[in-house]
């Protein structure tokens, strides 16, 4: 199953007989200072760098996400999508958890766009759907509801499954959904990883719908949380997800090398195309 | 399934119900100058340094190779199994192409060893088998034979099988034969590691033996080699490999990382544990 996103002129294919694709997290001011300034502030010059710095480290699709308390969301998302839209010619994933910013933003992105997200609770579908049919975006589908996030990978698939039977009831083809089977900390709770490892394996098996990783806790109040979330990454990718909302300067190099030993990178060309690229960039003193 | 191996007093329990073991790889020559160097003047200080280092970083077993061209391997092996067997009392794992050498290293260590390796090569079958049974040792079986490593996890599965038959036929009990399923370099097949991380799933699923990952060349001739290793490593335990001969103190954080991401680490007490002895280690500049 393919889901098929584009930008001003670039088209993107998730699927899992294609190489992992990573969506850029930076535009994103939550714990970011400096991006809420600049968002407050009306300064895009730094939204464009976030932009071009992601996409040379690899990102081919860029997250936007305006939450800043007191802001006008509905004017700034306006304004970063098309700023970044100036420098930037991938699909954008609008991000926003409330509605009236993801339609603002949904129209000011070019090609077809990414919603970041609907869940199976009831107000979420009901005013989130439309929006994603209307524009004919895809979307992100969490797996929880209004019970909250399920502990079994089977409560997590019916979630899903329940997400895909009102996306197919107003029109949004299943292609066009993407699952984010949620990941819990693992520091909390030493299931919490294993249970979204068996729910992506779920997910492929039995719905064989595109799977997305999202920005994750997983490592949090662990030491050493970039090898942990490195790991996590990597036995997702090889449990069945195939995009990942993420730092790829961070995580470039586990998904460039699991695609790799995953035998989707014929003659390591990706994966020395990241190295290079890395290898410049640090050179420049980028971390993305 | 449960292997379980023993030294001076320490016993291991290889399974897939339990912690990934790591096996040092370190007491082994082969590129390794100074070791040559110290096994040739029968330096034993510098050998115990190796087994010493290695524990610290979490290694449960330590492979013991004395390969150096023109050395009487046999007087060494002795000696060498003798000078590890007194700074560590964990199952050590001798590990040589020479039966008699084999022999003399089964002979001279304490507990319940491994034998590194056999294979489905008739010649081989034929001299280590007896050696494992007499001893009553367990022993390390590679999935190649007199046609060479086969390239499908069929084919791969079908030696092991046949290695399992005879070790049976001379009354060597399944658990006592861990399989490797060999991996070859990424970088000139991109479908190499495919095939190994397939071929584990296949022995978990038909065989339920444990399973180890060899010393590595998965990711010989690419930029940037320990991420790659890192990454195989990851993929590979949650494919079913139980235990691996590595580095500890370049692995070890994956292994543990992966162990506590696939709920086998109650309140991360391992993953914990690794990280402050490795701070501590690093502090005192050792590098394993």
């Amino acid at each position: 199953m393919h889901t098929i996103l584009s930008g001003k002129t670039r088209e993107v294919t998730i699927g899992i007989d294609r190489p992992f694709v990573m969506i850029g997290e930076k535009i994103n001011p939550t714990g970011r200072k400096k991006l809420a300034a600049a968002l407050t502030a009306g300064d895009m010059d730094y939204v464009r760098t976030l932009a071009e710095n992601q996409l040379a480290w690899g990102a081919e699709v860029l997250d936007i996400n305006v939450g800043v308390p007191g802001l006008d969301e509905i004017a700034v998302v306006r304004q970063v999508v098309e700023a970044v839209g100036r420098v930037a010619d991938v699909p954008l994933c609008i991000d926003s958890a409330n509605p009236e910013v993801l339609a603002a933003g949904l129209a000011a992105a070019a090609g077809k766009p990414l919603v970041n997200s609907v869940s199976g609770e009831e107000a979420r579908l009901a005013s989130v759907l439309p929006l994603v049919k209307e524009r004919g975006a895809a979307v992100i589908g969490l797996t929880m509801d209004d019970q909250g996030i399920p502990s079994s990978p089977e409560e997590r698939l019916a979630v899903a499954e329940k997400i895909l039977e009102r996306a197919a009831k107003i029109g949004i083809p299943v292609e066009d959904v993407i699952i984010d089977p949620l990941v819990l900390t693992v520091g909390s709770d030493s299931r919490a990883a294993l249970v979204t490892l068996q729910t992506i394996a779920l997910l492929r098996k039995t719905l064989g719908v595109n799977i997305n990783l999202g920005a994750s806790n997983v490592s949090y109040g662990l030491p050493e949380r970039p090898a942990v979330n490195q790991t996590f990454l990597a036995l997702g990718i090889q449990s069945g997800a195939t995009c990942a909302i993420t730092d790829p300067a961070k995580l470039g190099q586990t998904v460039r090398g699991a695609d790799l030993l995953l035998g989707r990178d014929e003659h390591a060309m990706r994966y020395i195309k990241y190295f290079r690229a890395a290898e410049a960039l640090r050179a420049e003193g980028s971390e993305g």
